[in-house]
């Protein structure tokens, strides 16, 4: 069976080049005699693994030495609890903007822990825009201000030149899940950065954390140990067996990223697969993108043809072509093409010249 | 490099034959044209692997239909305050057996929840013994009795004939991460039970819980979503993006095992690879198992020689002979054999072949 090109939102696409170091170091990495799922974490070779994956992940995220990097289980969806947990606790209040499902239940999780409040939203136009941000939104005395930088379901993202502008007390904290290591944004922005690795960088089951120093050890200390980002912290992600072979695997990426030339280079070509995809969209008679253009995913892209049935008779027949995934989420409809760093411009190619004689057939 | 006889108390060794699927598999799982890393959590391929790995996970434990599986991230130590959490509800009082690091590091979140109380443990002779159980020692009115059936770090377990007998109305609660699938245990005794995979299931990364259906949906509900038992029971572990590749490992392992004749015959393999490493340290004139014959485990097996310069030199001259991570946990010293599941009779016999030549030249 050859491979497909996968346009799965997440999990999705790896780099073939890791997949294939990963099947080839399977049975046993380097001299160690054994598979990395097989190495006991508290290992010398487990630790070297981990110490270079962190800091490669430094490395290519620029992250300053005031930062934290942890690798921790439960995905965004326990980052919904954890930030609210560790980071509520001063004013016991924190300010929302909504531009999607993951913002949305990030909220409604801090909810649970104090005063919680949408500021803004873009609910209204199911989320096809990036609401203005006015920092007179804010209320006083916050712990910090959300955002989910990139919206996977909708295809929007906060480009690095429109994040919120928040005062120096107030940290801005964001979901990066679907665009980490895309694009260049400055780490020093932010309080705390969160990104699953089932988008961007390795399987499913991992999560890394990107934390300002100063906002560890806020948590009250009788919040579950797992949800402590101070004791994760103090034992360097390893307080309990952490999940190894993912981390091993977002090793690989960082690697394969570095060596491709970092952030940057694949910004440039992030940006070239996206304008190519675009611009088709602007231009097509049949096929049309959904978000307004300033507000743009260069890594999700939802598109419609404004008839439900032709849209299901092309996610059928592209799937046919090869190309997997194409299926828009239940809440918008139509399709979407995820196409984050492991999609090669060969398969965003591929994609145009299919939907170009779909459209012709049409 | 060879492959070494790998003795980690986890994560440790798993069977090849489950490495070379994987390793075959790696780049194209079926006729999908992807990895199992690289696929969505919503697609049918991945549906197939978490509906087949669940119903070999119940085949093999002989899960009764009044049972929920789980499959979460998060580790043992999540479950030490998901237990709490969803099952001290009632009375808000739990008791519990400490009999070694792990029940105790579950005792200590318990108490952050509600009133949980030690009522035996063998602290007092390092955990070289279980304690002996009279219901009496039971409070009354708990929501549950916590064990830890197979003790890591000191090599004891509950035998499946020697579980504490509880009334109708109290769950026996059970960390059976370092000997689940090794030996019959009969689920029906027990209201939950959970495993990190790490040791005789799969890669770190993925706990399996069962959990009676009668104690889901008794949590309040502002705790974290993600430390909800029936969150995920309603969601078939797909509340969030599972650790799909860890559970389909977990998948290959079951399927290996049920090749091999399923539990029973685990444990046969199980006995007779204990008792010949038993047999020697109780006819060995250096060597010395730590535990009290009648609370020996299966799966991890410490022993001394008495001389700690000694066991430090049979660690460094093991590893020379390919015999990997046979050092002792920091709190009982000396040395620690973990012969879980994917331990063949020949590391067994290599280990025993190794110790009769150190014995012979000391």
């Amino acid at each position: 069976m050859e491979r497909v090109y996968n346009f799965s939102a997440g999990p999705s696409a790896l780099p073939v080049e890791v997949l294939e170091t990963a099947q080839k170091e399977m049975l046993c990495y380097g001299d160690t005699g054994m598979s990395v799922m097989e190495m006991s974490h508290r290992s010398a070779a487990f630790a070297d693994i981990l110490a270079q994956t962190k800091a490669d992940y430094k490395e290519l995220m620029q992250v300053p030495d005031n930062y934290e990097i942890l690798f921790l289980q439960g995905g965004g969806s326990t980052q919904f609890s954890m930030i609210p947990l560790n980071l509520m606790t001063d004013h016991h209040r924190a300010d929302y903007i909504q531009t999607g499902n993951w913002a949305k239940k990030a909220y409604q999780e801090a909810v649970k822990v104090g005063d919680a409040k949408v500021i803004a939203s873009s609910e209204d136009k199911t989320y096809t825009y990036i609401p203005k941000f006015d920092a007179s939104l804010m209320r006083n005395d916050i712990d910090y201000l959300y955002i989910c930088v990139n919206n996977t379901i909708y295809g929007t993202r906060f480009r690095p030149d429109n994040l919120p502008t928040v005062p120096a007390n107030v940290p801005l904290v964001a979901d990066m899940s679907s665009n980490i290591l895309s694009e260049v944004y400055d780490v020093s922005k932010f309080g705390l950065i969160f990104a699953g690795a089932q988008k961007n960088m390795g399987p499913a089951g991992v999560v890394a954390v990107i934390i300002r120093k100063d906002l560890l050890g806020r948590a009250a200390v009788d919040i579950p140990a797992m949800l402590n980002y101070q004791i994760h912290a103090d034992k360097d992600s390893c307080y309990n067996t952490p999940p190894c072979y993912s981390i091993y695997i977002c090793g690989l990426v960082y690697k394969w990223l570095k060596k491709l030339g970092g952030v940057p280079a694949m910004e440039a070509i992030n940006k070239e697969k996206a304008a190519k995809l675009y611009d088709f969209l602007d231009n097509s008679k049949l096929f049309k993108g959904t978000v307004v253009p300033e507000a743009r995913s260069l890594m999700n892209v939802p598109f419609v043809t404004g008839d439900a049935d032709l849209d299901a008779q092309f996610v059928k027949e592209s799937k046919a072509a090869g190309l997997e995934n194409l299926k828009g989420h239940r809440t918008v409809g139509g399709m979407r093409a995820s196409i984050y760093n492991a999609m090669p411009m060969a398969g965003v190619d591929a994609l145009i010249d299919f939907m170009k004689r779909f459209e012709m057939a049409h």
